[in-house]
């Protein structure tokens, strides 16, 4: 077995990769305070094909130094738009007919490896703010609402993990 | 549905996470280079119930203040040890019994999706730098290689990312 090359790797170019079909699934950033964070979620959009990122609220934007820093140049191959309201964002992609999953703990959750994902849907995955999680208003407006169980005593993962984990787990069932 | 205040979350205090049996699973970090990723190793193990950190090479042990800010102080719940060198760490990891699987893109890798894991086995799962992966002996001595399927432009999830993706798929295997 042997570690592949970076030309072995199977790599789109940034051209390829703006005619590729996209999975029918975008994230919402909740006034994100960490730029690793916005970056990371650029990188792993990039991997998965995600259709696009919503950056709300406080969450900062490209072109920026300490998010290239860690989307390394996935930035510029994911859609993106800002938008200053998640509440109002949220209400026009649900009138476009998305289906709207907030991320976070409550009480009546779907652990995220018992939701089920229809692929004929198109989603959008909402991620809140490092401390706060996703805002009351945003929350309240979601169709649904799923959670990475946690048995530790924290409760917190990264916000960059947190996205790692449910985009990879929708991405692999939209892939079936 | 309501969000869960930080009470309600059923967080274990330090002394009944001691206490709580962890699952048969370790990470080895390779020589990582960023103090956030090492943090955020500590944030993830502590949410999945991981047995151990191992800390190898060049990567940064706590207390620190840099791999504190990210871990919020689970470096104080998850057990870990420092190894100056990878390689033998993993050839004494081996003749203790356990499987030792390399996380790398690699020519006969196994889509992470399709490893099978057995829960009766006490696995390690090797993470590698930032720059370079998995270093070759590391490698060499691995029973199995598994793979985060990529599909755009970079293929180069960010570290912490790719360790929630497939400690939560391991994770997932050993609590079903």
């Amino acid at each position: 077995m042997k570690k592949l090359k970076l030309e072995e790797l199977g790599r789109l170019t940034p051209e390829e990769y703006k005619e590729k079909t996209k999975i029918s699934l975008s994230i919402v950033l909740d006034n994100i305070r960490s730029m690793h964070n916005v970056g990371a979620s650029f990188r792993t959009s990039d991997a998965f094909l995600i259709e696009k990122i919503y950056l709300c609220g406080i969450t900062a934007t490209p072109p920026h130094r300490e998010i290239h820093k860690t989307a390394l140049g996935a930035q510029d191959t994911v859609s993106w738009e800002h938008h200053a309201d998640t509440a109002e964002l949220i209400k026009s992609l649900k009138a476009e007919g998305k289906t709207i999953v907030a991320v976070e703990q409550a009480d009546k959750s779907t652990m995220i490896d018992e939701f089920i994902v229809d692929p004929s849907q198109s989603y959008v995955l909402v991620f809140g703010n490092e401390v706060e999680g996703v805002s009351e208003q945003a929350f309240n407006l979601s169709d649904f609402c799923v959670e990475i169980p946690q048995f530790g005593t924290k409760h917190s993962l990264n916000v960059s993990v947190s996205m790692g984990i449910v985009l990879w787990e929708f991405v692999k069932k939209y892939n079936k």
